[in-house]
């Protein structure tokens, strides 16, 4: 089959490679629908976990293909979108719903284990990582589902948002527009969103952020602690990524407030202590769990979600130049079409 | 002053009575400017706590026209909505936030003490039950904000709505259909409201439902048990006030689920144990505290809460004939200009 | 095998039975230690749901004796405690952690399939039914932590206690006493029992009663009400179980407090909404879920647990006298040996 | 009168300074009984907030001495201990009872305005920072009740204790040994505290910790993540203040845990999100509130809080030589006789 992996170097390559089987009686071979892929997967590249060939992509919607014999909720031709967070359902942290922390999963699709950018895919414990598609959504409506959605839905959550609270949200590629959207199912009062490119404040305007802050134009811990009437936003979710994103989350909140850094952090970060111990904080930090999937999927379903922004254009898995061709701040995540 | 009081018998008159008067340090005299009632009004008239000659009305909008010297939080000439629940700020209960507990205080205007369809109304301890009114908000838009909004929004909270829920609210009544704008603050899936009065269920429909069931025609718990793929709404909130929407509330919700009692009860009424023991509910009850009254009128004032299809005609204070005229299901809360 | 059956009249009686076998591959076949009953076990007699010849007891621990293909948490010879409320662990309920409303489940042991007063029990789904008993824990110590022990626990944590609270028990028979052994994780400032047998209170006093009530001599509801300087307890769980002691829980408890009904009712009793709407109340009522019965084990494990007082004297699974002739309020629970 | 006072250098002297004097309506003066001190005290003199001739200490029992014209809570003559946070009551954080981010007060006592270590000490907003002292404790039981008490409660309780967790403490000074005592308090399964200092793991062993790790002879980080069967404490309070326990806190937390930071941090320490980031954490860090003393105080006063062992010998307030000569790991806390 068509794949679309790494090459070892510092670039993607199509391969034909073999259709993965079934190797447990948990797992579950899917035929994947279409996948999404966004520039900042290259910074994987330098990740050690992921070998030269490792198909990568934890992030697609696909039809049940065959299921191995031990497997009862889903059957062949079931619509379904993975758990990016691989879980046994067993073990010391999947009893406490912990997900993410599973001791036999885990990241691991697309990660260090392949992933959903090819023709088929293999699912561990497909029982408890496979979630159905409503019938009313596109594959593209559900593609997210399983990933950047709940990734948002986890940054909202965790930030602590009470009605009427004013939030702030510190990058506005696919996981912070994916928090936006999330972030309204909680009754703010307002959401402001702050990034350096203007072509993500678009699509947070398009997506119904109340305000924007362009931080290549204006400072934004100066702006960001003008809302509230002055005492900065009672949350903040750090979806940037970067040491000057954290810092500014936590200096921005307002005292007593919450953080929620959601982006992926893997270095050491300098705390400011001597600016914020005395206010109080709450932080959050973490992955995804993704245990409201099914949630977030009858809410995309019932038009009470609308991601369709951050979703670019449409490419062929073997169209490798278009792939990069599509890729931009316009285009938060680009949609690959993995039967082409 | 003109007031509309209680004839002691079984109707409202309008009097001529002395305008309130400073009694504590602590009070301050509102001028009032509307207030609203509606048809249910009438249940306090057979109630020994409401003596000849109250004032009614514990919902209204006035301006500080006089203030006790110990009053610091609001001036003269400041707009103002008060809290239904009068509390002192410093007993056992105000102190755990629990103001409708509150043992120098509790629901006094318009009950055991003079309310506001008046031109003039006192208000114990100012500082801390009069709310400012946002600038860009009309009389009329913040006059709920004192009792009816929180009702609602209290009876949303304690409901304990997680997003993706599903919500049934039982009596499409002035607190119902609060309860209704406030469940969207909590990023339901679907809210349905049901009622026996067709013109409710069309203000519920303006309002917002998802859907509504009408009582008259067809078996409410039946309809409200199919919801949430027939195990029932997650939560459903209780703003009826009889014996079988109370008992609806308890049969519909689905094993596990929330119901919130907002609806004023004051009978014994069998809960039927043999039917919904087994489910493990949890049930909340109780009055409105108000806490939570300045965060809803900053929503009401950013257009996220709209009120408007609750409130009917607007009546002079003078014109008992005119209320009578109004008083309909069409009219949840007639508006009362305690000017004219 | 010998078990104790309900004879279909209104009595118990030794009969020698089949062994039980495993009927699906989630099965397991206990060997069982030692169970507990207790004089009001025989209400179960009225239940329809109880038919002719069924084995009573749904609490009990065992030995892994056989398992079916499909069980991988439990090994033959693991020393193990049932959960009550059977649960599948896959359905909309037990995705919630719901287990006493799983819909392939619930109550079943003892109940509406055989239980454990006989040599050999059959558990299903048994990687999800059953837990490790620590091995520094004799049979007897470990035998409660199935169900009285985590409905005690259960009727504490839905009380929502925190450090400080003043606490009132209603009702010290089993389940009474492992609240009051559970109500103590809870920081509690006073924990107070009630009953109307003396022998109870004794059983209370052993187990830490910061103070009892006898509600033969002393009026319960104004002892109650007398806690916490007047203002009546934080937190009152009912585990009595007649509508005398619900409306006592409802009628002491301070306004904005809990009620946690753990006793099992199955009646339409009336609830005096006159007498406490106002109070703002949160109830919980339900069975137990059990899932925190590992954390319980643990807990007796490590001494901080001491339901010791709850066992009565041990009787041999055969002498059906010995068993009547032990039933009496100091024996709450009466330890059945299995085995001979 | 006498008054103990930063010289300006690096060390405290006894001065005979005025009495303070009520400047506001809503002031008290207390005459003070005892007050507590530690070496670590010294830190603040090279805070530029500590002006030469601060009376420092913010820990202190006294007996109400004057009041002005608008304090109604406490009268001449009652015993007192004031709250560390002083706070107004009426800011935006207050009335979120987040008394710590209080816009008029916050620390200040001992700190930026005069504090206990003298004769007599003003109280600002003597209604809402005082808090009356239960009868049957003597002034050295209450001592603590202001801040080292509610620091230790609000760490434990931030730290979000379930009943059966697995909980470390990190650092066994006053804060730490404070923190044991109130963990008690959430049914933890098992306590174990760390620290360099042998007499002060002796302290922590006779408050009935359950493990102490000496860090001057054990890997902390080791010992700490072999707890909880290998997967590490359940809940880490962070009760050094370097950024060595900060890290250990981190490091030692298991996956899905909390980090309860309690100690003071005033530098910017690194977060070492590479090793930590994955493990979806909590983390609240802050100042006490103190909104609990009176609960705290209630749970002294009825023996269920011990903290004896965290006051050491006593001195008199002029006795500067005995002071330095008392200072010592196994005297976290020396006891201070403002009237001598």
């Amino acid at each position: 089959m068509n794949a679309l992996v790494f090459d070892g170097d510092d670039d993607y390559e199509v391969r034909d490679v073999p259709e993965p089987e079934l190797e447990a009686p948990t797992d579950a071979i899917l035929e994947v629908r279409c996948a999404v892929s966004s520039g900042t997967d290259k910074h994987l590249f330098d990740d050690p976990a992921v070998e030269e060939g490792r198909i990568l992509g934890p992030e697609f919607v696909g039809v049940v293909h065959e299921t191995g014999e031990a497997v009862t909720a889903v059957e062949v031709g079931d619509r379904v979108v993975p758990a990016t967070m691989t879980h046994c359902g067993d073990c010391f942290y999947c009893e406490r719903g912990e997900w993410a922390n599973c001791t036999d999963g885990g990241w691991e699709l697309g990660y260090t284990r392949d992933g959903g950018r090819a023709e088929y895919a293999r699912i561990r414990y497909a029982d408890e990582n496979l979630f159905h598609v409503p019938d009313g959504l596109s594959d593209e409506e559900a593609v997210l589902a399983g990933s950047s959605l709940p990734t948002g839905w986890d940054g909202a959550r965790r930030g602590d948002i009470d009605p009427g609270d004013t939030v702030a949200i510190v990058g506005a590629g696919a996981i912070g527009l994916c928090t936006l959207a999330c972030a309204d199912l909680y009754g703010p009062l307002e959401v402001v969103v702050t990034d350096l490119l203007d072509a993500r404040l678009e699509l947070a305007d398009r997506m119904g952020a109340d305000g924007t802050v362009d931080a290549s134009e204006t400072d934004p811990l100066e702006a960001l602690r003008e809302l509230n009437d002055g005492h900065g936003p009672d949350v903040v979710v750090e979806a940037g990524g970067f040491e000057e994103t954290y810092e500014l989350a936590l200096r921005a909140v307002r005292p007593g407030g919450t953080v929620s850094v959601i982006a992926y952090h893997d270095d050491t970060y300098g705390t400011p202590f001597g600016d914020v111990w005395s206010k109080n904080l709450t932080v959050e930090w973490g992955y995804v769990d993704g245990i409201d999937v099914p949630k977030a999927l009858s809410l995309v379903d019932a038009g009470r979600l609308d991601l369709d922004p951050v979703l670019g254009e449409r490419v062929a898995l073997t169209d490798i130049e278009g792939f990069d061709r599509l890729e931009s701040p316009e285009n938060p995540k680009v949609v690959i079409d993995t039967q082409r």
